[in-house]
């Protein structure tokens, strides 16, 4: 039987290979060579934890200094680029994939922070940026505005996870249970809204002001 | 009466809360959702002083051990979403707000970056990082080419008020004075840029040697 | 005669100014004011230091710390502002210049790593990173796909120099013999990659799967 550490260090892995390989798809989509493809799967699958490290002063970053997300990463982008049309096949099993990694990646980001001391708040916002952060980078990289500014409650999923591993915290329950119960969250939520197509509202202005707020820009 | 600390502290929080609107009015315009809205109030409000901490070793950045920076952020990217038209008919009294913010946080950058060991000339880049490093990093994340890097004298304006800062430093004044001189300097020189449509130099070539650039970066 | 040390830093501050040169073009074709000439100098010189001096630790980065590397990003971009076509013409001797900067950039960077204790495979990554970065960055400022994720082997070849580096410090060899074989082997890379054209393979799939590519693409 397998320990709880073992347990989450797996899925961790898991995570981080499951965004890279959303990386190599989006650099194989956009033509670029199998240099650049693995960059965007490294990028896409650790840019997150790294933000974070950086900005908690866990330097240098975890994914810098344990090799095995580095080889996580570079198998993603091998195996996607020799078989794209595989793994674009996969499409279905990697957004359920990809919800489970970004559940992993919002609960243990959280909880490092928790550990560095930051304030709750801080701790379950730092929670999403590890969840988020790798695929926003992706999307800037390729010269996109990050999907995640735009649907499907994606990183909101990851701050409910986030803020129940903080609130666990505050109400001094064990990391296990909090983590468990903040990880299914952010997966149920995810799912729900890739189920039900979920979406927050956007900004609305009428027609009138809409064109206006495109002249204005012109303006600037 | 207030102190003068409480004053800069206003100043700070008000200047976050400028920037902050500046970003949530940028996300509305791209139709970005609440949750877009809110990252883009809090980045244009918080990057600059994020990347100034980070670059001189202060983490976790004082953005994210002060909740009031989160909030002012949240609270005006809530007020954007609820009542675009209205912020908008606010455009002018935004730009001199946008003034003082850059004021403010160029002339505390810079008293930051001289309190952490930096040389004179970095600490006023790194006051003039702080004033325009959110509204770049606001731009990038909407694929614009940052506003900044184009018009106005905007970072100049912040780069000569940081100056003020570092050389009241080296000539032994006060802070409070020196703060005092530098801001009203970067708030004059931004005033007059906006009333008189200051422009800097761009370079300039034939519309021969304009026509073979582009080739040439075609050809790359 | 001068010692190697002086040799090191003389190509560190020749490659500073050879890639502020590249930001600085980069900026005059697309109309930035000086301004924005000058920060795409800096950028373009020193951002590949900066980024691994954040992710070893070692702040404030070298790059603010020392001035000579302002001073050498500032005069790029002023010679680039006041004599555009002069230095357009210069162009051959800028890529075999940019070549020597790369090297350089990757091997010094393959040894700050190093003695701030990275393991080897990071150690080389962080020598890649150093020598592409500052391009990566002035791509993005810019709003384009950085180049180097696709194109002649550029980040291939500082990664190989790097590597050299590491290995030669688990050899025990000198440094010195290691950061010659390195550099070397970067620069000749680099310089077949321009002069044969050399490519790495990029990502493929057929017609009908590229049309559904785009196609996904646009549901997303």
């Amino acid at each position: 039987m397998i320990g709880i550490e073992t347990l989450v260090n797996l899925l961790d892995l898991g995570g981080t290979f499951v965004f890279a390989i959303s990386g190599a798809l989006a650099a194989v989509n956009r033509r670029l060579d199998i240099f650049g493809i693995l960059v965007l799967a490294f990028v896409a699958g650790n840019f997150g934890g790294i933000t974070r490290d950086l900005l908690i002063g866990a330097v240098p970053p975890a994914a810098l200094s344990h090799e095995r997300y580095l080889l996580a990463s570079i198998m993603a982008g091998l195996i996607t680029f020799f078989s794209y049309s595989g793994v674009k096949r996969l499409r279905s099993p990697v957004l359920l994939f990809d919800a489970v990694g970004l559940s992993v990646f919002a609960v243990a980001g959280a909880g490092k922070a928790i550990e560095f001391g930051l304030n709750p708040v801080m701790a379950a916002l730092l929670g999403m940026v590890t969840g988020i952060g790798g695929g926003m980078m992706r999307d800037l990289l390729l010269m996109e505005i990050p999907q995640v500014l735009r649907s499907d409650l994606y990183a909101l999923a990851a701050l409910a996870g986030a803020a129940v591993v903080v609130i666990g915290h505050e109400l001094a329950l064990p990391y296990g249970v909090a983590a468990l119960a903040g990880g299914l969250l952010c997966f149920t939520l995810r799912f729900m809204a890739i189920r039900y197509a979920w979406r927050l509202p956007v900004g609305h202005f009428s027609a009138r002001e809409r064109a206006k707020a495109g002249k204005d820009e012109e303006e600037q």
